[in-house]
């Protein structure tokens, strides 16, 4: 939609949104070991501090629009409400990972879980294998649904949340409504 | 020589001392595009806290003695005066990843910057290749010394210098004498 209308866009991803991410997000998903919580959450930093670095800030400087799939909330939920990290925790890496950086404008597909789960075992078993990440439980995705929506009342300017339940297009068309309207503000 | 003395003994190092670490160190190693300070002091920070996990904790928690080449240390020297890091970023990253957990006693093999980049050069193409992290120019390294040298008079009680210049039954000597002195005191 927004490459339609003229805009300069860049999508990209976390983790996994450069190639250095890459190879983080397999050395994360193939190792043998548990991945200590301490570890996970330094390095998801770790892919977000180059991915800052490298894509998201030359791509503004170039008058681009970037477009990620997860940023620094996804920390502050999955981490921090996830796996229990306290705040300032979280949010000291988060500062020393993008130095700063905050985007604009931020949407969050909100869903409950007993459909977001339901949803998501109806993936492939090849996207499921790409997402041993997910693969907790109903209770640490309320936790996670939480921490976003604690978010959503903290920043209501920035964070947005997006009713996910109905088809892709009636997703897509509330999403297109919350970007156009921030586009004209 | 510890293990000859009866003590249970484990040699691990940083990166690379767990499954997930070696993983960490191939994604640095391998990848296609520059590694940007951050990211390289946030990968090193999870590969420690991967290794203090499950690794060093569990190690001493079972009275052995943990011998590992490299700690929190080398970030200091390295991502610290090497990279240019201000010393309250790594000291919180360090936190972080460690949890306060601090050796009882570091070795700093210490030798003049042309002798190390000689003996360095005396290595096979193997290990070099495995070595591209410290394939750095004379400058940096002299900032590295310096920072380990600064550390020594910093905690004077903790962090020993050896002479590294000798053969290496001369440093190994050197060695042993500091650490029976530890352990006797």
């Amino acid at each position: 939609m927004l490459r339609n209308e003229g805009h300069d866009v860049v999508t990209t991803l976390e983790p996994g949104g450069t190639p250095l991410g890459r190879n983080i997000r397999e050395a994360f998903l193939e190792t043998e070991d548990a991945v200590a919580p301490i570890a996970e959450l330094l390095l998801f930093a770790a892919d977000r501090a180059q991915h800052v670095t490298y894509l998201i800030r030359p791509s503004i400087a170039s008058g681009k629009i970037v477009i990620s799939d997860r940023y620094a909330d996804a920390t502050v939920a999955y981490q921090g409400a996830g796996r229990g990290f306290d705040r300032k925790t979280i949010d000291a890496v988060i500062e020393i990972a993008t130095q700063g950086l905050k985007p604009d404008l931020t949407l969050f597909f909100d869903i409950d879980v007993e459909s977001a789960i339901s949803r998501a075992q109806g993936r492939t078993d090849d996207e499921a294998k790409k997402n041993r990440m997910d693969g907790e439980t109903a209770e640490f995705y309320s936790r996670v649904r939480g921490a976003y929506l604690t978010l959503s009342a903290e920043e209501p300017g920035r964070f947005k949340v997006v009713d996910a339940d109905g088809t892709v297009e009636q997703v897509f068309n509330r999403a297109v409504t919350i970007i156009k309207n921030f586009l004209a503000s």
